[in-house]
């Protein structure tokens, strides 16, 4: 299973097996139940994590204790607070398992130790990086330029397999929008 | 002045004077006016651009011609459309120059050529990507946890000098507000 960082690297840049089977003790296999927690607010943030299976959420409380959902993960995508990972702080946010998931997690001390014995791996993070900032950019696009209904559906057309796996409750959080107001422009769009 | 990327480059590396003279012709010096386009959408995201001196901002039009901000860059900043220029497609968004600005550019073949021949430079570029997108899920978490007035305020007195050197309609745009309300909010609390 842990084959498919493996593939992952490759995407990126060229990674020999026998490269692999060195950087792979780097990491440490985590099994997590659904809606378990894997980061919670106010602690450090230790770790970063590369999901091989399942899906995440990290989300943050509002004044009413409503979850927001900023960023979700399944198959093939890492997952942490990256500035509080980067600059080793307390995050504000919180990590938690939708479904069953199975990680790769790496802490940050050892991913320092993993980019200085195996450089290379650089083009990799910084590609992963350049495509997560460069959707968050199109993200914000949407938000500011979209209406509410216009961006539930775009989002759910784009992304269809997405939205039927993940919670209707959680994609409503992730796109700044109440479980309620995504009810009623379903059963507008169904009736 | 393009001794400022050097200065920048060994914040997160150490890269010698010889090898940044080597550098340096990647990249082109280009001077722009107050208001002058660098990108339009619709065309091709074909550079990348690192400030000198001055101030850019990013942005769309939404439906009613409305411009709305999604990044600003100033002093040692990056910009560009990070998803159409890492897959060399056309861009949604437009770079103007919000004050006289200088600027480093460089084209995508270039910096892919640079960063074959000094792939030292990866770990630079996975470090301010990483920092940009760490920071685009902070400010998702201002955007859908406080109001919009603890969001204009929030800002204003985090970056209090970036607050009085940029226009407020543009600051408006940037966090998702109208100018006709910054106003309001900045009259209430002088009141």
């Amino acid at each position: 299973m842990p084959k498919q960082l493996f593939h992952h690297f490759n995407k990126y840049l060229e990674l020999t097996e026998e490269h692999f089977q060195e950087i792979l003790p780097f990491f440490e296999i985590r099994i997590l139940k659904k809606k378990e927690v894997l980061m919670e607010a106010g602690n450090m943030c230790t770790h970063n994590h590369f999901v091989l299976e399942g899906c995440l959420h990290m989300f943050f409380l509002n004044d009413k204790g409503t979850e927001r959902t900023v960023q979700f993960a399944i198959e093939n995508w890492w997952i942490t607070d990256d500035l509080a990972y980067l600059n080793q702080t307390t995050t504000d946010f919180s990590i938690q398992a939708v479904e069953n998931t199975r990680l790769l997690t790496i802490t940050h001390d050892k991913q320092g130790q993993l980019l200085k014995e195996f450089p290379q791996l650089e083009k990799y993070f910084r590609t992963i990086y350049q495509i997560s900032y460069g959707a968050a950019l199109v993200k914000m696009r949407y938000l500011f330029g979209l209406t509410k209904e216009e961006i539930y559906f775009h989002f759910t057309e784009q992304f269809p397999l997405f939205a039927q796996r993940v919670p209707q409750y959680l994609i409503a959080s992730f796109l700044g929008l109440t479980p309620e107001y995504v009810s009623e422009i379903r059963a507008k769009k169904r009736s």
